[in-house]
Formats: C-alpha cells, structure tokens, sequence
C-alpha cells in the first residue's frame, strides 16, 4: 500500500556520456513501476514521422515565448535558434494521475528544475571513474577529439556539482542503476513528508 | 557499485501488534542485503539455552550501570527490576564492517535513538487501519481483553508519533512491507549525504 498518491518527478542528470539514456531506457523496461516520459515543447519543426503530442509538443515562437513569460515552463533552452522546454502543466497532469515522470536532462538543466519543483527527486548519475567516462565518449564515434575533449572539460566542472543532488548512482552496471533508480522511487514514495497526510487520515490522527 | 560502504543503523518502530517481529523477520528473509541483528545487552539471567554474545550480551547491575553513566548505549529501559540496552560499541562495530544493523524497537526507544544517533535511518510501521491493529491485538490470544484495551490506547497515543520519523511504511502485506524496508535501505545508501565523500575520491573532485 502506497501512502503517496502522487506521482514523482524524477530528475535524471549527469555528464554527457555517463549513459543518462541508456540508465532511462533499462529503467523504463523494469517491472512493477508507473514511469512515463516527459513530452518536450519544441519551436523546432517537425522532422518526417514526428508526431506532435508524442515526441515533441510543437508550438510556434511566439506561443513559446508567451509561455516563458507567464512561467509555464520547469525548465527551458535555446538550441541552435529553437527553443526546447518542459510543460509544467503536462508534467502536473500526470503526476496527479501517479504517474512518475522521468526527466533527462542535462546538469544545468536539472539545477534550473531545481528552483522550480521543490518536491522533485533529483539523480545524479555518476561514471565509476573518468576513464570510463572518456572511453564512453570516444566510443560513440560521432565526435572529433575536439569536442570529446570540450565534453570532458565540461564534465570535469559538472563532477563538483553532484553534491546538489539527492542521490549519487553509480553508472558502473546498467541494470544495477536502474535497479538503484527504482528502489529510490520507492523509498521517496514511503518518505514521512510524502506520506504522513494520508497516513493521518487512514489512522484519524488529529 | 555502492558509494557508501558504511553500513546502515535501521531502526524498526511502530506500535505493539502493527507486527514490527514479522516484517523484520521477513525482510531477513530476503536475497541481496546484509542485515545483521543488534544484540542487546541485558542484566536478566540467562534463560537455558540461552547464549552470551548471541542471545543477549549477559552483564551484572554494576556493569550495565557503568555503561549508562559512561553513555556507552544507544538506548535503554529498565523492565520489571532488569536493565536491556543496545550497547553502541557491538553496533558501530558492525557498521564500519559494512551490515546494516536493525533494531526493532518500541516508539518511545526509537525516539531515544533519534538523538543518539543522528545518521540513522527511522522507519515507522504502520497498520493498514485501526481495526486491523485490533484485530492483530486479539488474534495473540495471550492478553486478556483489559491488555489489549491498554495496547490500543497505547497505540492511538503513538500514532502521531509517526511524523518524527523518516518513513512510513504500511504493513498490509508482509512481503510488500519488507520490500519497501529493503528498497529504503538500498536507497539511503545512494543518498548525496553519504555518498559525496567516496564520490569526491573516485572523481578527483577538489
């Protein structure tokens, strides 16, 4: 039983190349949760085969801007001229169903989130050491030694900024993180603060 | 990987009859965790078959009050004439080799830990409802109707209790409730607190 009806907002950070995507993927294969994924909201056109409401929200400038204006959004960027950012209301929306939503999101990003979801859970998922990290990078070979190296500068300033997370999960298995990520969820859920309202009642605690 | 490789003070608490002794003994059950028993000490005789250092730490009045005055448990009480404490050296022991040591104690124990024990972790167990409680009380069938009435009334003033611990966790379902203790435990260990200063050393973080 399950005093915290409400979903939670799980915040999955860390380092380009600690292996954010592939932790959120095995996460999402588990049994025995109710996770969904953040939907973003994008003024990028759609490319072929997108569907809007599905991988992206697609609005217009302007409306995005209208949108930044009266705060609707937990956290936002520009991009290469387009602008990319989490709907605060579609997350509410089902959280109030249970469901916990799951963000990806890069180590500013999260900090942004920070301020403006107070009651989110936020991860930071950690490589086991930085070889790993590097030799991760090195083997997507999508990247010139460049901007490896630019990652892993940017890597070693986001390495300090753990401390302003939650939880520290280790990347050394990824089924092990995921496994951890879960048993989180779990344990945020049992939280006295989370619990202690519905607890009052089932009890007629005064 | 486990950042934090101190083990973790569990403290199982909630009102008699909530069935604190099956959920432990459940969760001892259970694959993947390193739970050890806290011994306590005691100045009752030992009763045949009894065995010093694994039933209880056997020692005279003098001893156990010695201990007292040199602070050296983590709580104690004194019923019908003998003393029973948990001696806080055998516990630390047992952290620092890495198990997570699980007290099942009463509420009013457990909060004597809180100031003992800061890092601990406080888990509450609650009935599902107040009539499941009762139920519990009267399907013992060793107390007589007068007991079980002093239980219940016990039970409604620990109730409110509830909100000084760190979780909350609902015994409908044994399994289910261990489960959630197990989860607790595994995500306690990733928590920023406990892991940033193992996290620091493997990162190289200044």
């Amino acid at each position: 039983m399950k005093l915290n009806e409400r979903g939670l907002l799980v915040v999955l950070s860390g380092p380009s190349g600690v292996g954010k995507g592939t932790v959120r993927k095995a996460l999402f294969e588990m049994e025995g949760h109710d996770l969904v994924y953040s939907i973003s909201m994008t003024t990028r056109p759609p490319r072929e085969g997108e569907v809007d409401g599905e991988d992206y929200y697609f609005v217009s400038k302007e409306e995005f801007e209208r949108r930044i204006r009266e705060e609707m959004f937990i956290e936002y960027a520009e991009f290469v001229g387009h602008y990319y950012g989490t709907p605060k209301d579609k997350v509410d929306e089902q959280l109030k169903l249970g469901k916990e939503v799951v963000l990806e999101i890069e180590v500013q990003g999260a900090l942004q989130v920070r301020k403006k979801a107070k009651d989110a859970v936020f991860v930071f998922i950690a490589p086991p050491n930085k070889e790993a990290l590097y030799r991760r990078l090195l083997r997507r070979g999508t990247e010139d030694p460049e901007t490896i190296q630019k990652r892993m500068e940017k890597a070693e300033r986001e390495f300090p900024l753990a401390h302003k997370y939650d939880y520290i999960v280790v990347n050394d298995e990824v089924t092990n993180a995921a496994d951890r990520i879960l048993a989180i969820i779990r344990a945020e859920h049992a939280k006295t603060e989370r619990s202690i309202y519905k607890y009052n009642q089932m009890l007629e605690v005064k």
